[in-house]
């Protein structure tokens, strides 16, 4: 609680979205304070203020006794130049703490309670350690309807918000998402260049892999830029109709992505913060229409019909209050889409499915037709029941293919060659019969070791799918890796399963 | 997944209990297996390994981009000097994380899955994310009492574990511990040397303040040194049959430390939690009987009988099952005990009771002396109601200041005056009456606001408890700062709400 001035550094150091705070021991403040590391700080400097956490420093040329170091994110989050003044005290609480701390007793919040923890979050003023605790609470005591109604307004209430009156008018602006957990079903990248060839404003954003051998975002960058200003992000919808762009940089919902950190290593996506997540860019990204595909599989997030079904109804419940027109699609989540597994491979399967090459995935272009039909049917001069055959001929007639050549060109196109990563290893059927079983979660997770989506062109090549036959010793998938230590890995993991199952004929 | 090697380098930042590993931005390591700041690694050298926190540094003065830099905290973890080779790769997730994840879903975990939990928290396995997980979930999900059982176990089982065989042969090794909560309640530092002038073996461990304006160990660093190694310990609980020491150097019960560390900011305190945490000390520290004082009052821990009859059942089941004798008593918690609050003004308290010194608070002085008659009745040559008269003339006598002298000098006696800090302010009645109510938390966090426990002297000196009488414009307590900023704060704070309630006569 001292006032004592000190010079800010800005200190090389990337914490990604921690703001931390570097302060010498011998420094006054330290000192005075009682401050100990990993304390939770307010730094303010020329009228501006930001909470870090505290790391203590012994060597002076990181930080003197009178300066002040931020971390990369911290300097850019406080906005002010290096060598200014600025002084540090103990943080008071955030705001919202005590209705965090009613959740974790298990009340029910109100509208507002959500609104100000929100708020809290989005402005970076939780520690790790409370976002986790608002993600397990939120978990635990599940959220009733009208919470997750609160949550998903309070998301797009802290964010930035896109409104394309001025292009469409009272027309729709569409968009298309799955809740995921399917390898290779990578159907945004066709549906896209479909319904804005067909006319529709659909400005998709995409987020990268979360525990997935690829995202769309990741996908999409083997082919084009996706990480756009924001400024150019709109302008490239207004040019195309369409963008496949990474979400991220458009700070649609600034809360979730910063929840989606803590939640990620949790493992934790409970029905509530995913149709919170799911719902609050679609809606902060000005879509009026939305598409949404829910796989249902043993091995996928949603494993059977009338959990489809509870989840179809929460989505439908909160977009219904929020002005939103959904149309969720219950889809076959038993398999992998398409043949590859990890962001070139992908890749691959999409500009073949584009291109109308007899190799292409029929898998995959099917079910891109089957959601674009949907999504097409929103156009209020289309018929129902006709959708599907209109984006048929889109994608036969070589239109979504030029399309999506416009819409790379305009977010920037990437030169590099479509190659899988070099080094391969088979895994192979044990005996003959037919394929009766795909363990998503298991091919996911070779894909990973090998590599994806880091390495971009590591990941899983399927050659078989369910119902094929297999001969004893016939190759049912690879593996591509670019380095060894990662081939082994893989490899050691699909020894002890890897996630086929194959019964012999009767 | 690459075996690149780089050369280990000792970077002078203390993060704490976080192991953080620095690697350059462009280190091929990062590079090629694609790290991201935050990312948790696995550190190898010279046959060690631990997990850390990747940040990831732009400025070659910090780390060069063949060198691994490691915070102060993981550089003394892995042990192995300044310029030997290591490796960096992913980390796997800790073996219990499946443990985890069946908790956070509400399942009831076996003795097993804690084992592995408290295993991995132990070796600093867990991200603050997982711990946070791990204690929103247990507090949620209310652990039946077999689970606090298998919890407390297995906090044992993971630390060190004292034994006085030697010193005591099958006699009584006794301690006395407070659930906390009531500031001023300083009894330990009578109890201690009071129960070792009886001859009894009481090595007693304290925590530093938590959320609370001084914690014994923090007021007996007043007096002594209280960070003592390990060894010197133990030399000193023989050589005085008590000591009054931090119980961290301990390493005790090294998962509960950790565990700490992420309750405090949560505020979480739910009963499995406190049992285990409180039980699992004593029983490694050797402890074979031991007296808890559960305080209860509107503003202490527990607020009403009944739920301090179920938490002294909770206590009983595990002492029981863990061969620890256990006498829980409940005291009066309506108010702060003593007049002092905050290191120095408590420990003055408590040297004027050792002292007899007639200014000496008469409420802390019996609170100590009933304690202390419970623990000297664990003697199997004292009769039930002895206890008492037997602790009151040890000291009366004097002897319990002598061994207070002794315990001391044996941890190496501080030479500071006890001296309040001299920047004051004093709260007064703003009518006559007597008082009806002091509320624990608020004259707590008014003596925080003013420097406690970090400012040793900063405080708050209180005039009057309940039942006294005060005429308008008399002063209620005294706040002791060192700072102006400090004052300020506290000032403000108790202009607000003093904590007292003043009710006019009739």
């Amino acid at each position: 609680m001292t006032t004592l001035e000190l010079q800010i550094k800005r200190v090389g150091i990337d914490t990604y979205r921690e703001n931390v705070a570097y302060l010498h021991r011998n420094c006054a403040v330290v000192r005075a304070a009682g401050f100990q590391a990993l304390a939770k700080v307010e730094v303010q400097a020329n009228g501006r203020a930001i909470l870090a956490v505290l790391n203590v420093v012994d060597d002076a040329r990181i930080v003197g006794e009178r300066e002040l170091g931020l971390s990369e994110e911290a300097f850019e989050r406080l906005g002010v130049a290096a060598g200014h003044g600025a002084t540090v005290q103990h943080a008071e609480p955030p705001e919202s703490i005590a209705a965090l701390h009613r959740k974790i007793s298990g009340e029910r919040l109100s509208r507002e309670d959500f609104r100000s923890i929100i708020r809290d979050i989005a402005r970076a003023r939780y520690s790790k350690i409370e976002l986790a605790a608002f993600v397990v609470a939120t978990n635990q005591f599940e959220l009733d309807r009208d919470e997750v109604l609160h949550l998903t307004q309070a998301m797009i209430d802290a964010g930035r918000r896109l409104d394309w009156h001025q292009e469409v008018g009272a027309g729709p602006v569409v968009d298309k998402h799955c809740i995921g957990g399917i390898p290779g079903n990578r159907t945004s990248m066709l549906v896209v260049p479909i319904v804005a060839a067909h006319g529709m404003l659909c400005p998709k954003t995409s987020s990268r892999a979360i525990t997935s051998p690829a995202g769309t975002a990741d996908t999409m960058a083997v082919l084009a830029e996706v990480e756009l200003p924001f400024e150019r992000l709109v302008q490239i919808v207004r040019e195309t109709r369409g963008c496949l762009a990474w979400g991220g940089t458009a700070e649609l919902s600034p809360a979730d992505d910063i929840l989606i950190s803590v939640e990620r290593p949790l493992a934790i996506d409970s029905p509530g913060q995913m149709v919170a997540s799911i719902l609050s860019k679609k809606i902060a990204a000005g879509s009026t229409h939305l598409v949404l595909d829910i796989p249902v599989g043993p091995s996928a997030k949603v494993r059977s019909m009338p959990e489809a079904q509870r989840l179809k109804k929460l989505f439908e419940y909160v977009a219904a209050r929020l002005g939103l027109q959904l149309d969720a699609v219950i889809t076959d989540g038993r398999q992998p889409v398409g043949f590859g597994v990890g962001p070139v491979l992908e890749a691959r399967d999409v500009m073949q499915v584009l291109e109308n090459d007899p190799q292409a995935p029929d898998d995959l272009r099917q079910k891109a037709l089957q959601l674009a039909g949907r999504v097409i049917e929103f156009d209020p001069d289309v018929r129902g029941g006709e959708g599907y055959a209109i984006a048929r001929d889109i994608l036969d007639s070589g239109r979504a293919l030029e399309r999506m050549n416009a819409i790379i060109d305009a977010q920037g196109r990437r030169r590099e060659p479509l190659e899988a990563a070099p080094l391969t290893y088979d895994v192979i059927a044990p005996t003959a019969g037919a394929v009766v079983a795909i363990d998503n979660l298991r091919i996911a997770r070779v894909a990973r070791m090998a590599g994806a989506p880091q390495v971009r062109g590591a990941g899983i090549d399927l050659f078989k799918k369910l119902g094929d036959n297999v001969a004893a010793g016939e190759p049912l998938y690879r593996v591509h890796a670019r380095f060894e230590a990662d081939l082994r890995f893989a490899r050691q993991l699909a020894e002890v399963d890897g996630g086929y199952q194959v019964a012999p004929h009767e």
